[in-house]
C-alpha cells in the first residue's frame, strides 16, 4: 500500500514559517531577535476576563458542551455589543459563537457556497481564506487590489473579475485588512454591498480588527469603530473574533453573525464539524463587555497607535515606499523601494536582514503571489521598543 | 437578490434536538426529567487539570496562539501516554493537538480524502462522521453492521461494499463504537487493517473512548485499554481526546497520530482551518497525564462499571432486545422488542416516553437511517441514581 495525502491539503508553503523557525534557532543560539512577524497582541486578554476564567476552574466545576452555536449568555452579550458600537439591534439567534475567526470562515463558506462556486478576495490578503475556500473546493477569485484603490475591492474591480472568471457566488471583504491595514469607508463599503446584491453574491465582511483603528481611518461618527457590513447589508456575513482587540487569540473564540436563512444550516454543521466552541473561553468571554474591559483594550489601542506613529515617521529614513494606508491592526505593508535592487525581491531581503541584523519581518508573497515580492508586512503589535529597535537596525542593515 | 445556503449545509436534521428543547420546556415548567441523552461525563476534568487553568488564568500570562499542532510539551506528553497504555513507541513529530476529536476528523479527512472519494463507516454510527465527510464532499458508503458482527465492519462486509459502489479510500472505525458501544479484538482489528492495506485504503481509527472498557470487552493484556490501530498499521490515522475518559468535553481537546506523509499536509491545513487548538486548554491539559488524574479518571470508569452492571440487569425486566455488547463507552444501544408494535417506532417510543415519564432516551433512527427505528441508545454517563431512577420510569411507562 502506498497512500499519499490529498491534492486539496497542499497548502502553499508560508516564507513565515520558515523565518519563524530561524527566529527560534537563533534565539537558542543566544542571539537577540526582534520579531515583527507575529499578527497578535502581546498584552493578553483583559483583566476581568482572566479573573473570570480563574475563578471558574477554581471552582472546579464541570465544562461540559454548550449548545453548537455558543451560550444564550454570550450570544445575547455580542448583540448587546452591536448595540453599543454601531447602535444596531442584533437577534442574539442571529449571533453564532465560533472557535475564533477561522471556525467563522469555516462554517460560514460550508453554509453559503457549493463546492464549484466561485468567490473573490482582494490580493494582497490574508492566505487562510484562499487556503480554506480551496480546501472546500471552491474556486478562489483574486482581486488585484493596489494603491489606487487603497488595495481594497470596488465595484468595477469586480465587475471586471465577473468578466474575466464568470459569476461570482460570493466575496471576502476585510476592512481594516490583513497585511494592508486599509479599510473601506460606509459609501465604498455600500457601494460593494450595492454590487454582491446586484450579483447574487453573498458578502462575507471580516471586521475582527474593528476597534483597533487610527485617526486618518476613512470612519464617520456613526462607527467610529468600523462600519458594521449589517449596517448596509443584512444578507451579508459578519465574522468578528476576540483575538485582536480584546488580545485573546490563544483562546480561540470568534462569531458570526447571520443572515436568516443560514442560521440552520449553520447550527447542524457546528453541531457535526465542531461541537461547540470552548466552553470556559465562552463562560469568560462574557466579561469582555464589561466597561473595564473596553477600557483595558483601548488602552492596547492607544499604545499601537504610539507605536505607529513612530513607524511612520521612520517611513522616510527607511527610504521604503509607496506604503499601504495603516488605517486600522497593526500593520504596515509597505514596498521595499529601492533596496529591492541589492536584494531581488523581499524573500531574500527578509532572509538577510535576519541573518545580518535579528529582525524578522514577513515578505509580502506570503499574501500576494504576484506583486508581493515587492514588499513586507511588519506587526507593530510588539510595541514602540520592539519597533523602534528594529527600525534602528533596519537603517543600519541598509546601510551596510 | 435571494442567496440561499448550500446544498452541502442541509445536514439530516437530529431527533435528539427536538427531544432537548423538549427536554428544557419541560424543565423550565417544573418537570423533573431524567435525561439519558448526553455522550459526555457529568463530573468534569480531573482536579489537577482544572487547578492548573485555574493557576494560569490567576496569573493573567498572555495566552497567544501556539503551533498549529499544539505545544511541544502536550505533544511529548501524548506520545507517553501511548507508551504507558499500550507500550507504543510514537514521536511527538506524528502527533497533532486538535480542537476536540471533532476537529481531528476535519484536518484529518482532509487530509486523507480527496473530494468524491467513498469512505465506508459502520450504520449504526456516530451521525458527524458522515455529516463532516458529506460536507468534504466526500462519498459516504454505510455499512450495515448488526448482531451478528457486534455492530463492526469485517473484511467480508468491506468486499461487499466495494463490489456495490466501488473502490474504498477509506474506512472510519470505531472502537469502541457510539452507539454500541461495541469493541473489536485485536485479531478482528488486524483483519480490518490488512483490509485496508491490500485496498489502499485509509484507516481512521477512532478510539476516543479507549479506558472506559468492561470485564466483558475483548481486550487483551497487552492493551488493557483498547487496542490501538497503531499497534497494527502504522499507515492508519488513530484519533483521540480528552473529552470522554478524562470527562473534558467542553475544553475542545483532541489529537491524531499521523502517518509521516500526513504531517505537513495537517500542520499546513491546521494553521489555516484553526490556527491552532485552544491554549489555555493545552497548558492545563498537560496534567491529566499525572496519575491523580488517571486514579480519578478511573474512579469515574468504575462508576460506569457499576452503572452498567444495573442497567444490564434490568434488561430482562424491560423486555427489550436484543442489545449490543456495551463493551466499553457508557452507551447501551438496544432494540425495543415487543414494545414496538405499540408505538410504530423508536422515535415515537422516545417521544412518548419524554410525555408519560420525563426520561429522554435518543431514538436510533439519529445513528441508522435503516434499521435505527427499531432502537435506542440510552447513556449510563449520567450515574447510577439517574440510571436507576430512568429504569422504573420505563417499567411503568411501559406497563402502563
Amino acid at each position: 500500500m502506498s497512500l499519499s495525502a490529498s491534492s486539496r491539503s497542499q497548502v502553499p508553503p508560508f516564507a513565515v514559517m520558515d523565518i519563524l523557525a530561524r527566529v527560534d534557532e537563533l534565539r537558542a543560539a543566544g542571539r537577540d531577535v526582534v520579531s515583527l512577524c507575529a499578527g497578535e497582541p502581546s498584552g493578553g486578554a483583559p483583566s476581568a476576563v482572566s479573573a473570570k476564567a480563574a475563578e471558574i476552574h477554581a471552582s472546579g466545576r464541570a465544562l461540559t458542551y454548550t449548545p453548537a452555536l455558543g451560550t444564550a449568555e454570550l450570544r445575547a452579550a455580542i448583540a448587546g455589543h452591536y448595540r453599543r458600537w454601531y447602535g444596531l439591534d442584533v437577534d442574539p439567534a442571529r449571533v453564532a459563537v465560533t472557535t475564533g475567526s477561522s471556525g467563522a470562515f469555516l462554517l460560514g463558506f460550508l453554509a453559503a457556497f457549493e463546492v464549484g462556486d466561485r468567490v473573490a478576495l482582494a490580493r494582497p490578503g490574508y492566505p487562510a481564506y484562499r487556503n480554506i475556500l480551496a480546501a472546500l473546493g471552491c474556486h478562489v477569485v483574486e482581486v488585484d487590489c493596489g494603491p489606487e484603490t487603497r488595495y481594497q475591492p470596488t465595484p468595477e474591480l469586480l465587475d471586471a473579475a465577473a468578466r474575466e472568471h464568470g459569476p461570482l457566488a460570493g466575496l471576502v471583504l476585510a476592512s481594516p485588512a490583513n497585511p494592508t491595514g486599509t479599510m473601506v469607508s460606509r459609501t465604498e463599503l455600500a457601494a460593494i454591498a450595492d454590487w454582491c446584491s446586484d450579483h447574487a453574491a453573498r458578502l462575507v465582511s471580516d471586521e475582527i480588527y474593528h476597534g483597533i483603528a487610527y485617526p486618518e481611518a476613512p470612519l464617520d461618527e456613526h462607527s467610529p469603530r468600523g462600519v458594521c457590513a449589517w449596517e448596509l447589508d443584512p444578507e451579508s456575513i459578519v465574522i468578528s473574533s476576540f483575538s485582536k482587540y480584546w488580545g485573546m487569540t490563544g483562546w480561540r473564540l470568534g462569531w458570526m453573525l447571520l443572515p436568516e436563512e443560514l442560521v440552520p444550516a449553520v447550527d447542524a454543521l457546528a453541531g457535526n464539524v465542531a461541537l461547540c466552541p470552548p466552553a470556559p473561553s465562552q463562560l469568560a468571554a462574557i466579561e469582555a463587555f464589561s466597561p473595564g474591559a473596553y477600557a483595558e483594550a483601548d488602552a492596547w489601542v492607544a499604545q499601537y497607535a504610539e507605536t505607529r506613529r513612530t513607524l511612520l515617521g521612520s517611513l522616510g529614513a527607511l527610504g521604503w515606499g509607496p506604503a499601504a494606508p495603516a488605517d486600522g491592526a497593526f500593520y504596515l505593508y509597505a514596498e521595499l523601494g529601492g533596496h529591492l535592487e541589492r536584494f531581488g525581491d523581499s524573500r531574500e531581503y527578509c532572509r538577510a536582514l535576519l541573518e545580518a541584523e535579528g529582525v524578522a519581518l514577513v515578505p509580502g508573497t506570503d499574501f500576494d503571489a504576484r506583486a508581493g515580492h515587492r514588499s513586507v508586512r511588519l506587526s507593530f503589535a510588539a510595541g514602540p521598543a520592539a519597533v523602534s529597535a528594529a527600525v534602528e537596525r533596519i537603517l543600519r542593515f541598509q546601510s551596510a
